[in-house]
């Protein structure tokens, strides 16, 4: 049984871990005894450290016994422990007491699906409800309770609008100049047939693609690399709760709104939908912070907004509007905010994501039916991104064929997520310079010109010329009158491709057209994905399903002739569903944002069968696309849920060890020593630091009090706010503003200016840590802990003892490091190795 | 400043409770000071149990100290401790540490907002993994995984089918039904008006409407009074987290089903999708449990799903299927799953709900088509609920009347929301018998023949027959060949009332008609609800609504004549919508069900817009009708969210003390004593238990060591796993199983039948206690507290010291007590009275 040996491979994983300390574990008096486990003692950097800041002799010995600690962890943490000697036990390394890291994968690990990246920070859902905290909250009454609702729908809406006119602002302009690209291509494609000159219109293609690309790929590349790409797994990313560096920055939106303006208008195979998603989010960042560092500019509203938690709702509402703005979809919207961030969702900020969804639908519309000529229409069938479905019925028994391409849609999928994963590996090695990625943009540019321009000149699929189907009907080798059926795909944005396939008339395509096309761009699609130009996913993947789905269309209508039903372009809309179903594994929120695009309710019942169907196959294989970039690059995503089978797994296995605690009243020169020595961003408090050997199988590390941040200390040290500086009190300045002002990038320790007399100073840490951070017992079963860190975002989780010492703390890697794989039937789980660096 | 009232109100309240303690919380080490505060002594009722059971003296003298806690708390709790003495400082008793709980509201005080019932039990969705628990998972491989997930989408699909069937069977039944019905009226009513005795249609009007309904009645007030009304509240309270007596029984599902097509046959102005939504929530609790208790028969399938956590997820789903199959929409379903229950909601939850309202659709238009002559049709327009709008266009500056609609669907919801509170109260004092109900609902039903019959008789609204609207024309007073357009409405369901308020041709219904049509309709609609038969408010809100804004719609022609978009149709859509949001306040799940009704989407954005202003005008008067009902009954419902500005408020301010803990080995004895003498469904497992006056301010109850649950007791008790009796264990038979068989009627006391040697044994609870239950320090502020309940579902939360001592005990109720109210644009927090019954 395939089954059966996933189970026995994870038994074997944990039972050498655990067969040490199972037994007084599991034992209900969590009795917690001594084994001879000792630490080895090295006097490395911590202690450098201290000594380069001449802190005095007492200071080193008052926590002496810690710092041991201290020098030891950070020698082990820097120090290249190899993830495959995990298993050897009786070694010192060899327990999940210490974070094994490593610095970098080697060559030829890059790309692999089974490692984490701890350059990613855990975004902080749990608020700090400490001293200075609640001495604003006691200024505050129900008056502000009301204004800081009000000021939430004020974000949302300027969010919704906001995301709209960027939306609009990149839809025009690429009509708009796409426009002069086709026209002009016409014109010299027309007179290089007459006078047998087709190599000038063929460069001038080339060239036409080449140019926006590189300008696509620089932005991409030297710019802002984290705009590249589609923006979809760094937004789920962000609501999942991690940190992606960059990512919801005014830069990085400039970056993608007009680089995708390039990519669409380099003719590639690309969509402009998922950078708009990820505009929304940026928007909504941003709006909501009320001042952009890029410009160094506070505005000083929305000041109460700058905390993870709020962000991430406003995000999430971004993300909606995003949706709601790409494809005129504002329910989709929702959903798929919903799909990507459920865990922190309640009803008011439903109705808060909705309302930016709809008011970015309602801008859209307002300015899209303006520019189309109908100023006011906000109904216009035109505005539907794919156009009007009327009238979609279907017979009972068509959900054979539905069903076969949900299939087909599933395996396509995960051939094309395959060959992307392969694809992607292979560019993490190897296309890994900025110059390097621009050269393979420009060269799938010009490629993607060569493919057409050979589809055109090779192909000799002639029909009527119906100006309705085609803006730039080009004859080439056809009769007077008749233009070529593959120069009306390739002459227009891949969007108005999807249009044509699922609208234009029976027969308006050719077998041998729609074959080759479909062959040449699910190529061209999975290679340009990826590339390091802003590009969306959707539309080139709909494109593809489209094409195969015709295919169908054409089928059907020849084994059932003369039948009403047999309609090409309603198979095409189902075979764009079911590719798109196999490639990304949505469900909900595909099929309505695919209903919401067609204005069509009727069929939504064989799309949303169709898609689920798509999504089982493609699950047997591998994962959705996005998920398989989000592993590639290490993100520290968490699962919906704890792995099964995990409920003989305990907290104190999981969780880092040794910790650092600081002292309730702690000394400056320990804090900077210890702000430097080690990268944690959250310490508990305590009341006195152990000292002396413990004799206890779990050292403690002193009775708990609190957790303080890294940020949080910055600030105190930023503005010198130490028991000697007594005034400074006084003054009344110590408030909550300090610690928000500094949000979202705190001060790292270059700009914390302190003098040798400072770090004799004394720092009272109680008015700022929180009192009551979420802790557990060393004995709780890890779905619990997973289920604290995912129903409350937390980023730090402390593992107490019996009484109530720190003994431990669980971070987010702790937990997302083991992951569920299943694969053709088979499931297990792996422990994912975590690099300094992916 | 009224907010700033708001605000004084509540520091107040809460300031006479802090005063005392808090300078003690607020210091950072909890140091916990003893304060002159004595327990008065009696030794009551659970001295006398223990007597009565003779159990020897030793017990009572080991506990002694916890005995005496025991007795006091006992006396206190049952000792009608007012309120209103709650303010009162220096006596024992005002203190939140008692819990201030009343017998019953005197009888001026019942049908009131601002009580909860401690009568209702919360579900617990946090999972006990105890050592027998594990023993089970150890036993377990991925396989069983994969099948118990294979398992839950097997579930979902059957509860997805039978919940269409019995939305099926209600459907053919009215329509058949009513066929007969008013097809004898239209004779009679023809033969009356010729031979002028019209008193005979009248009377037999009157008995057709009061024939059914007085089964209806009988189901709702004796056979199952919980069948009563729309099932939606109830669906509700469970997906919230409240055990709701008897809400997922059979015999409930078959009263509601069974009940609602009498009463809707019986002409009330009630609908039939309220009671389909708890239908599939009791198809899918019955189906996933595989047993029914009602039959007592035990299939046992699907044993692991037996415990709250499964339970919900499925009733989730059930009550999507059942809004699916309500309206025929299956997305709407979902989101209507998502805004009620979305605190415990993930991805693959989404997709398993999602499929079953997607079978659920599939299964009902497979048997509507059928049953509609167009077997296999499932695109047929004519399942759509209320009949298809094909192309919805509107002006810009349409949204001017559009917002106008909802502020004025807001006041008349609010209103209507108003009058039917009134009424409940009235109802709640004086129709509290169920014979006294029978007599309401049979007068109402009376009443409503008569409203209908005068309609018809007195205005003289005559138009065309036109067939396709009316399927019983009647004549009455008008020309030959024409028809009364009163009777046209009446003459039929209230659902084709509004399907011909939808798509009747313009100026069908004269202003008069549909100005007194609405009046009445919209008493008539807020008398009916609350009566004790199974009845949905959708519809008949939808139908006072689709009245006024054809209403609307006339003057919209009216001022502007010949306009292409001044369809009365589309203003009756718009009111109808208006009208239900300002009585329901739901948004999102409300716009997509009437998009998916109505099968369009481009007029989706109008509708969005008009159901948030409808919320948003009603908030401002009181809440949606679904809370005031759940409100008066006390059902102690969570809100999203912690109430504003409560971080200074403490868990040691809201924990219920003593608390009542036991020995993890306990005898017999005194478990079967305090089970007797409290009603606690979770006991703190400790060390052992304090002895002697404790010297601290918050006496501790022994060094936590784990929670058992009341059900687990009684288990333990029944199947006397005693340590005295060894061979209980030798033989195997103590597992998990023993546990899941009582789920979730769980024995009483007097199930289990101890003798006197029994009560001499001891339990070693260890193996069976939860180990590690959530705790929180007594510092931890409200709001912490709130979102562990709300986001992991508790039903315990133990509050421990800083010695990891049991200090006291958080449920729902201490929670919910304190309830934030908006009125007019104040706000403000209230603390609720809890009685032992509402």
């Amino acid at each position: 049984m395939d089954l059966q040996q996933g189970f026995l491979r994870f038994k074997k994983r944990f039972l050498t871990k655990k067969k040490d300390n199972e037994q007084e574990m599991v034992t209900m008096n969590h009795q917690i005894d001594l084994k001879g486990r000792t630490f080895e003692k090295r006097n490395q950097s911590a202690q450098h450290y201290v000594n380069g800041l001449n802190a005095p002799e007492d200071e080193n010995l008052e926590a002496e016994s810690h710092e041991d600690d201290l020098a030891n962890e950070n020698t082990v943490d820097g120090g290249n422990v190899g993830g495959e000697d995990s298993d050897e036990r009786g070694t010192a390394r060899a327990s999940t007491f210490y974070v094994d890291q490593q610095e970098s994968p080697a060559h030829e690990d890059r790309g692999q699906l089974n490692l984490l990246s701890a350059a990613f920070e855990s975004l902080d859902y749990d608020t700090c409800i400490n001293s200075v905290w609640l001495d604003e909250e006691r200024t505050k009454g129900y008056t502000f309770i009301v204004k800081k609702d009000a000021a939430r729908w004020l974000v949302v809406l300027i969010t919704g609008v906001l995301t709209a006119l960027v939306a609009c602002a990149i839809d025009i302009t690429i009509e708009w100049l796409s426009k002069f690209k086709y026209s002009w291509l016409k014109q010299y494609t027309d007179e290089g047939v007459e006078n047998n000159t087709l190599a000038i219109p063929f460069f001038l293609w080339g060239a036409l693609n080449v140019g926006p690309v590189l300008i696509a790929a620089f932005l991409g590349s030297y710019v802002e690399p984290v705009a590249a790409g589609s923006g979809i797994p760094q937004v789920k990313c962000y609501l999942n709760g991690v940190k992606v560096p960059r990512v919801v920055r005014i830069k990085t939106l400039a970056s993608k709104a007009f680089g995708v303006t390039m990519s669409v208008l380099g003719g590639l195979a690309v969509g402009k939908e998922g950078p708009m998603i990820h505009s929304g989010a940026v928007i909504a960042a941003g709006v909501s912070q009320g001042k952009t560092t890029s410009f160094q500019r506070d505005f000083g509203f929305f000041e109460y907004f700058r905390e993870d938690h709020e962000k991430r709702d406003f995000v999430s509402a971004g993300a909606a509007a995003g949706v709601a703005a790409a494809f005129g979809a504002p329910v989709g919207g929702v959903l798929f905010s919903l799909e990507e961030g459920a865990s922190f969702w309640n009803q008011s900020l439903t109705w808060r994501v909705f309302f930016g969804a709809m008011m970015s639908v309602f801008t859209l519309n307002l300015v899209l039916s303006a520019y189309n000529g109908v100023p006011g229409k906000l109904a216009y069938n035109g505005l539907l991104n794919f156009g009007k479905f009327d009238d979609l019925t279907y017979e009972i028994w068509e959900f054979i064929p539905f069903l076969l391409m949900g299939i087909m849609g599933g395996l396509l999928g995960a051939l094309y997520n395959h060959i992307n994963f392969k694809l992607t590996a292979f560019r993490m090695k190897y296309i890994n310079r900025p110059w390097r990625k621009i050269v393979e943009a420009v060269f799938v540019a010009f490629m993607t010109a060569v493919v057409a321009f050979l589809m055109i000149y090779l192909l000799h699929d002639c029909r009527e010329i119906d100006t309705k189907s085609s803006e730039y009907p080009i004859q080439m080798f056809c009769k007077y009158g008749e233009e070529n059926a593959a120069a009306a795909i390739w002459f227009q944005t891949p969007e108005k491709s999807v249009r044509s396939l699922f609208h234009d008339p029976t027969d308006s395509f050719s077998w041998t057209t729609l074959g080759v096309f479909f062959t040449c761009y699910f190529f061209l699609a999975c290679w340009t994905y990826g590339l390091g130009i802003p590009s969306g996913l959707f539309i080139p993947t709909l494109l593809c399903g489209a094409a195969w789905g015709r295919l169908v269309g054409k089928l059907m209508s020849l084994l059932f002739p003369d039948q009403a039903w047999a309609d090409e372009g309603k198979y095409a809309l189902v075979g764009a569903g079911a590719m798109l179903g196999g490639v990304v594994r949505m469900t909900l929120s595909l099929t309505v944002i695919l209903m919401e695009c067609v204005g069509n309710i009727t069929f939504g019942l064989p799309l949303m069968i169709v898609l689920m169907v798509a999504k089982w196959v493609g699950d047997f294989f591998n994962e959705g696309l996005y998920d398989i970039h989000i592993q590639m690059t290490g993100v520290p995503i968490m699962a919906w849920e704890a792995p099964p089978l995990s409920n003989n797994i305990y907290a104190s296995e999981v969780m880092n060890r040794p910790v650092v605690s600081l002292r309730t009243v702690e000394r400056v020169g320990r804090i900077v020593a210890v702000l430097k020595s080690y990268s944690y961003n959250g310490f508990p408090v305590v009341d006195s630091l152990p000292t002396g050997e413990d004799e206890r199988y779990f050292k403690s590390f002193g009775t708990l009090r609190g957790l303080i941040l890294r940020s949080q200390l910055t600030v105190l040290l930023k503005h010198k706010i130490f028991n000697e500086n007594a005034e400074i009190w006084q003054d009344g300045k110590v408030d909550i503003h300090l610690f928000r002002l500094s949000y979202p990038r705190y001060y790292t320790l270059d700009q914390v200016n302190l003098d040798q007399a400072d770090m004799n100073c004394t720092v009272d840490l109680r008015p700022f840590i929180n009192p009551s951070p979420y802790s557990v017992m060393a004995c709780t079963a890890l779905p619990r802990v997973f289920n604290l860190f995912r129903a409350l975002g937390l980023r730090h989780l402390i593992v107490i003892n019996d009484n109530n010492e720190v003994v431990g703390m669980v971070t987010r890697k702790d937990l997302v490091k083991y992951r569920v794989w299943k694969h053709r039937g088979q499931m297990g789980l792996e422990e994912l190795v975590i690099y300094n660096n992916v």
